[in-house]
């Protein structure tokens, strides 16, 4: 028996697919608002020193930055795919989660790479992190895609697929570098990664108005 | 291309849209609800002192007051500013997101003003903090607006803009009374901001009853 | 012009409408869930000491019990008191804030009767908050009932309303128990408020059922 | 009177049963992220140790692995369950919301593991922590099933339920495994308990596919 005749329709199944979505989302909004609880300030400082504090904390305030643009990106891509998903199996409920485990663990790279951002290690585990939630995330998308859940045309799915691969190509390949070269140029990189595309669309859209 | 045909119609894509702002909902609600873990005991205090150190902490609850009316506030003009929206493209999405990013630093610099409320940089960092929740909330609702994605009439835009800009400058224009005057005076200034509106339509409503 | 006409009507503006309910719904949802973070075992003791760490711990979780009861019971009367309602107006939402502000409240006091539980101090704070959050509600329900936007009989209404005040009158009573004989005896008291009910219900329908 | 007529339906009352199913999700996914808080580094630590700090951690990983997969699975137990119910009333809410107190506890649970895996007393608390989520779980399934609340079929709903008590034996098993030979052993079985079935799953359907 195909998987895709095994697996429950979408339209016929709205409540529970609208269950897995909106489960899905939550942990997305607990996660992007967790990431304030990585700024803080100790209580027991003399109150002169809180604008020395505060400034000395522009790397938790860069990775605070980083991680909800981050998080916010894979909620777009989540966003997109599950709008093109039309049924849903027992695999594709567990295969989620297991991105989702990826997701929620972004808060805690995040607060390590702000607190830490000067040793390799942290740039390891952020590199690690962000890999894993890209990986995971063609594991499902190209799981679904080949079980017929979806109604991406194989083209756009190629296309999805090849740019999430080159993501998590360019987080593997900042490893090295963070370990041989210099961690402060690790994060840089990423943002940019992130940064480019969405000034690039900005900007096109700014034009297509004018 | 304008960017309004190329825009999702919200009645065709109702299951996308509710996504959006149901996910901007549940940030705020976690915004709002995490304001509650800036107050707190510590453990080790004698039992006798827990009532001293109960009041002492008058000025934590008055941030967490101010903080929560806030961003309920803030919620209630993103509510009303979705209600209004009749489609949306990747760009509302992304700049609703840098929106949020602001929203969700409010507990943040509601814990650094509860606790050092008298330190001039706690209130910068407040002024700063809401500031720009008004301004990325105008530029979104302005790009939304120029791009014909919202239903808004111009004139209601423009009353709406002009108020938000108001409070904006407010904000602004307590950091040098802060820096140069007292720090203790810009939280009433701002709590007068957000009462004084809310008591006038309760008493306003409440003759209408009568 | 009547507030009932001025409101605007929960069918024509359902999802404005759900937006609320999921909004205070996701507060009632985080706050029941924080109460966790009271519980907490110290990193730094030994091992051989663990066992004798979480025994000690019982305080803490009474006062979990005892506050994730308590809300979910309130969760429920407003959950009701939403099903009733048939318009809204910014009053009404703004009297919802403030009584979510009361909820949010109650990790932060269930934090403090965990760990000082012996004191008069912690017992005398649960109580305001309790006692807020009745006392809100009432406001809030007893506001919308005057104004025509709920569809509650006039008899319902007013058992639902000296039912809270009861319940408001308890809590407050409490107070001078906790200061003049012993703070360790309000607890109890408090929550055969809560359990004896439940307990009532269960055993009645229970025997409907046999 | 039978508890089945008392009962509100489901299709009649579609907004109320929505809102439990949406509060019981959010609950859920607030949980399984806050597992991620139980990750953490210290601020203090010197930066040559992070990558030494991170690699020690590994326990407080496998506990957040363990505990992700646990609440998920519970999640999607309950989703599958409230699929399956037609009507609900006052004791069906009750009940769940003592089984989501079972499963808020987790993350506390979880944490302790963590932190003091090798201790027999974190083992203890683990396994009396899940039972109850499982214990609770029949009761609620149990009693909604009897009061003909859900269209289960009365093989299927035998078949569930003496699965979940085999859970919970084996739970409980644990604990004089863990006080009488080694709490490092435990862990390692609960994770085959949940890995075990998953693992088949997708090696059956992977097969079925190709």
């Amino acid at each position: 028996m195909s998987r895709a005749r095994a697996a429950k329709h979408r339209e016929e199944n709205e409540i529970e697919f609208s269950r897995i979505v909106a489960f899905s989302d939550g942990v997305f909004a607990i996660a992007i608002t967790l990431l304030v609880l990585n700024l803080g300030v100790p209580d027991h400082i003399r109150n002169d020193d809180l604008a020395q504090v505060l400034l000395r904390q522009w790397q938790d305030v860069f990775a605070y930055a980083l991680s909800f643009a981050v998080i916010g990106r894979f909620w777009l891509v989540h966003h997109r795919f599950f709008g093109e998903v039309t049924a849903f199996d027992g695999r594709l409920i567990a295969l989620n989660l297991f991105y989702l485990a990826w997701i929620v663990l972004i808060p805690f790279s995040s607060q390590v790479l702000g607190d830490h951002g000067s040793d390799a290690a942290a740039v390891v585990l952020y590199s690690i992190n962000l890999s894993g939630v890209v990986l995971s995330g063609v594991l499902m998308f190209g799981d679904a895609q080949r079980s017929g859940l979806a109604r991406t045309s194989p083209e756009e799915f190629r296309a999805n697929r090849d740019r999430a691969l080159r993501i998590a190509a360019v987080f593997l390949a900042s490893i090295p570098v963070a370990l041989l070269v210099n961690p402060r140029l690790a994060p840089w990189f990423w943002l940019a990664l992130f940064a480019g595309p969405a000034a690039g669309r900005l900007y096109r859209s700014r034009r297509d108005v004018a």
